[in-house]
């Protein structure tokens, strides 16, 4: 417990300014008129300050989908049944769900950690068990895990990232799944922003208007039921917190300390992005944010930090697949940004 | 001329709505609550009507931009000198341009037309020389260009649409470099639209306010000069147009008349876009939008056509290089059509 209060407290890496002032001077230099490639040009730079090189480059990719499910589903928040959380870990695994092909697709590597499925799962290639309990409390009844299941879970995410670190990794994704989980992550949300559950509830997976009525009564209980628990971000993660939301949260933080750039996905990694913010200020500098998500919550986290997504695609599946989208606007960046010609080298006359 | 005319009154060719269907179909069945890829599956599904077929690819990508100087550039209404329109073909060529390493990550081929540089270019490796003038006239005294030039123009953008199209082109991109052509697009565009030449102005590569106030007065004095020539599409690019814009407005109607999608550029290939349809209205059809320029003129050409870009990422370089950079979601929307499995497949259950 102590180590790993030690881990909390310790702080996060720094930008490398020159480096990005180094990346900035050759944006200026590229045969283009200045600014040209817009946000293209400003990824490159930022991701020079991140990986302290004026030529970033993004060739090894992790993408990370952890899996969890959430005791709110007795409260019939979902329009899937549960069942589908071990279903898509296992989907996952052999290739057929969107996140698998999109890895396939972008040559990224794909790991799947289960931390708390339902359901207990067969030995799959490429899914790591570490499940912490068969699922979390309903937190309309009880708190969703103890502090030592939240430290657990911090723990599995960024011991990962840890592990993929020392293999190279450019850059990190974390994805999500778990049926239930937009309710288990607005609730945290509404907590940690101190808004009411109507402002961020929207309809998940797919439900229809009633059921958002009664997400909303639902996520209202447990903020009013456990209103003297939330004023810390930690407790708000334990009391709210699902499994899968809070090992993101400890991969996002590994990151930050690391110094590992992240590509945030939508609402659910936003949200456990907002948490990692609140739990250790700074963390932000280390993320970017891929994608604005149809979930109508998402706008307000993104805009609490200060983020503005790269695409607006109207997706809203989690599973890491919106951030997995960006990722070749990322690689195109540096590709620009390493690969253009000077206006020196092409003999190319400048602005007047 | 005969020919020519019979082409351009040829029809646009026709979506297939049975292979439509079919990819609308298996996007319901695919592991995702539906519609959860957003914008992703509609562009499968728009792309499978368009290829004729329900699985369809992306793969043989063709870039084409086409060069041409401006007699308006005597006008001053470029930041840069025109000397840079020859500079960058060379730099296209050789590999240094934004263009040329977008290609070159895509895997996509890169062609480059010279329609009509003030400069006479040497042999060039990968640059095809169809110089119809030394530039067009200067259209604040006179027509842009005779009818003939446009006809030429026009039949060198649509014969090399037909070329490529013998060697199973999927996808045309289309791209433009030329000095001072945003003042020659802007003014063609108000023509079309009906429109003062202040509400569609704007910097282009580069201008300061008073450059951009400068750059209305003349666009907006050939407007009134030539107000009773300007009636018909034809008549308005032949008075306003550059050789480029025009040869990008004939591989568009190529590719309308022949079923190729285009993915197109920004503002100046939207106005392009945007003569096609009136030349031949059905051609938007086989259009698809890559990028919201941040030439603030774009955004009313994008409405005229009913146009939702699918990023907006701030770039205003021209060159196809905002189409080339949303090539990969559309490479990565026909591989999750294609590449997910179904809920039957994956044994996984649909929304209750």
């Amino acid at each position: 417990m102590n180590n790993f209060e030690d881990w909390l407290a310790s702080p996060v890496a720094r930008l490398d300014r020159v480096a990005q002032e180094q990346a900035y001077q050759r944006q200026q230099q590229l045969t283009k008129p200045a600014g040209s490639l817009g946000r293209l040009e400003e990824l490159a730079i930022q991701l020079a300050a991140m990986q302290a090189k004026p030529l970033p480059q993004i060739n090894n990719v992790q993408i990370t989908v952890f899996a969890a499910d959430h005791g709110v589903m007795a409260e019939n928040v979902s329009a899937f049944p549960q069942s589908v959380t071990t279903a898509m870990i296992r989907n996952f695994a052999s290739g057929g769900a969107a996140i698998s092909v999109l890895a396939n697709s972008l040559n990224a590597r794909l790991s799947v950690i289960n931390v708390g499925s339902v359901d207990e799962l067969e030995t799959i290639d490429g899914v790591t068990d570490q499940r912490i309990a068969a699922g979390t409390q309903n937190f309309c009844h009880t708190t969703a895990m103890s502090s030592e299941q939240l430290q657990q879970a911090l723990s599995i995410g960024a011991d990962h990232v840890t592990k993929c670190r020392s293999q190279g990794l450019e850059l990190f994704i974390g994805g999500d799944m778990g049926i239930g989980n937009t309710t288990s992550a607005t609730a945290i949300a509404c907590a940690l922003l101190t808004l009411p559950a109507e402002t961020l509830t929207g309809p998940g997976t797919g439900l229809a208007p009633p059921g958002i009525k009664h997400k909303v009564a639902v996520i209202q209980k447990a903020l009013t039921k456990h209103q003297s628990e939330l004023k810390m971000p930690w407790s708000v993660m334990q009391t709210l917190g699902g499994f899968e939301i809070a090992a993101l949260t400890g991969a996002y933080l590994a990151c930050a300390k690391q110094g590992v750039p992240v590509l945030v996905d939508g609402f659910i990694s936003s949200v456990a992005a907002l948490a990692a913010e609140q739990l250790l200020p700074g963390s932000r500098d280390w993320f970017i944010f891929s994608h604005a998500s149809a979930e109508p919550g998402h706008q307000r986290i993104l805009t609490a930090l200060n983020a503005e997504p790269l695409l607006d695609l109207g997706m809203r599946l989690g599973e890491a697949s919106g951030a997995a989208v960006a990722v070749p606007l990322l690689k195109l960046s540096c590709a620009l940004h390493a690969g253009m010609a000077t206006f020196e080298q092409a003999a190319v006359a400048g602005a007047l």
